[in-house]
């Protein structure tokens, strides 16, 4: 199994990114948008990861010529899916947007075609059913600069096609990413599954008092040889985000934490953007 | 509150490394030693240190002499403890060698001498009393080759005088540490509070068939610029320790987990000085 034709269902920060490393490495791609305005945004945000490849990749001339010559844009599904041996879902993570994909998806897809969704909160099996065809269907995920931070996440439910993980390993291959195996489903993939406990368990270390954000970090770095402890982390992820993940848990050590984490929100601390989290930014 | 002559109880890996380095930067350091074959072995592991500072710190001659010229060894007690400013404990991790000591020390010890324990494993609540002197007693803990892995972690317990934590905070700088402030009583400190879930978690991700140790340390080294993941730390770590720490566990998972390192230990992987853990070594 092969995937040349590739189209990618929603030109955002990951679709696009996606969308531009596969044309980078010579896969034709076709990137369907909602709106003539979203595909404008979508070809704003090809011209800046055409620049950051250009910078961490060296990226030449012809190599962005290239690519450009393999991406289309559309409005029109029906002529995105025509001809897709791999359909890339990356639309936002909202299950309604999501399954009314799916819906026109299964009236107007090629019986044979693949189709992997980017999502990195739902679990495939969610979605298996409204796609018509399990067993061409899997979770494919992507973190942020992609050509950077280049793992691909492949993980199937229960209902996929034992060789299709096969199949999207040496895609990723084809496209520069390091293919990461996951043989069931787990929410989280890999790396939030590791992260996320680390982060909060970072979180209540400083929410009780234990010790500071910097004397942490320097624990982390010093004790591991990381580059950056668990609060420099949340700064560049973001304080809303930490949110999130962390107001609904059901730990009180943490749900403590996040009162904490709004406190600086509602300060305007949300992290590195603003120029200030749990560190100062200039 | 100066420290400057320094008694270290105790001429282990870590006794030794940190009577070398207060040594090398100017202080008065005397290493009590059980035998003369004690004294003999911490002759012998100063030996390794000081090629070790030659090398990680490009230490001249001059430094090196300096250094040996500042330690003295003893096996007398008495003398050991005799006009010392601070008494760094670093015997084996077992409570009947700790209180014993902490039973001469209280006979043995001029009244203003402050007392720290490098206990990894205890709180130092557990001695308080013992010592014969809580207001003067807290937890001073340094990681192995700390020359390189330089934190120096400060918990007090609560009866330690509050301004305890802000004079060995000066004394870890003058020896070239990073000092960081715990603020109360936490088991495993800071670094192994964030260690030793995160490789758990890691552990049970493996055991359970989710992902191969390979793929999860790809995903968390390019996920997060991190030099190692948490199989590679593990088989530096060791499998002897990372069963210990994970076979009493109360979670089912990190019990089947252990099971399944215990496995690995009987088939003689035991890690990086095994050659073959995780990962096969040369």
């Amino acid at each position: 199994m092969e995937f040349n034709n590739v189209t990618i269902i929603g030109g955002g920060t990951l679709g696009s990114q996606i969308g531009f490393m596969s044309a980078f490495h010579n896969k034709n791609v076709t990137i369907w948008g909602r709106s003539d305005q979203s595909i404008d945004r979508t070809k704003a945000r090809i011209d800046r990861w055409e620049t950051a490849v250009r910078i961490d990749l060296n990226a030449t001339d012809e190599q962005i010529k290239n690519a450009e010559k393999h991406l289309q844009y559309t409005t029109d599904l029906k002529d995105a899916l025509a001809g897709a041996d791999l359909v890339i879902e990356a639309l936002p993570e909202n299950v309604a947007t999501k399954d009314e994909f799916y819906d026109q998806f299964k009236e107007l897809a090629d019986s044979n075609t693949i189709l992997v969704t980017n999502t990195s909160t739902f679990l495939p099996s969610q979605f298996a059913e409204a796609t018509g065809r399990p067993d061409k269907f899997l979770a494919y995920h992507f973190a942020n600069e992609i050509w950077k931070f280049n793992t691909a996440e492949i993980m199937p439910q229960s209902k996929t096609d034992s060789a299709l993980p096969a199949a999207l390993k040496q895609y990723s291959q084809e496209i520069g990413m390091i293919p990461v195996m996951i043989n069931q489903e787990q929410p989280g993939y890999i790396l939030n599954s590791l992260l996320v406990p680390f982060l909060n368990n970072a979180l209540i270390l400083w929410s009780k008092g234990i010790a500071s954000p910097e004397d942490i970090d320097n624990t982390w770095t010093i004790g591991t040889g990381a580059p950056s402890g668990p609060f420099r982390i949340m700064d560049t992820v973001g304080m809303k985000t930490i949110y999130e993940i962390t107001h609904n848990s059901s730990d009180p050590d943490l749900q403590v934490a996040a009162e904490k984490v709004k406190t600086m929100i509602d300060a305007g601390k949300i992290g590195r953007e603003s120029g200030e989290g749990f560190y100062k930014y200039n």
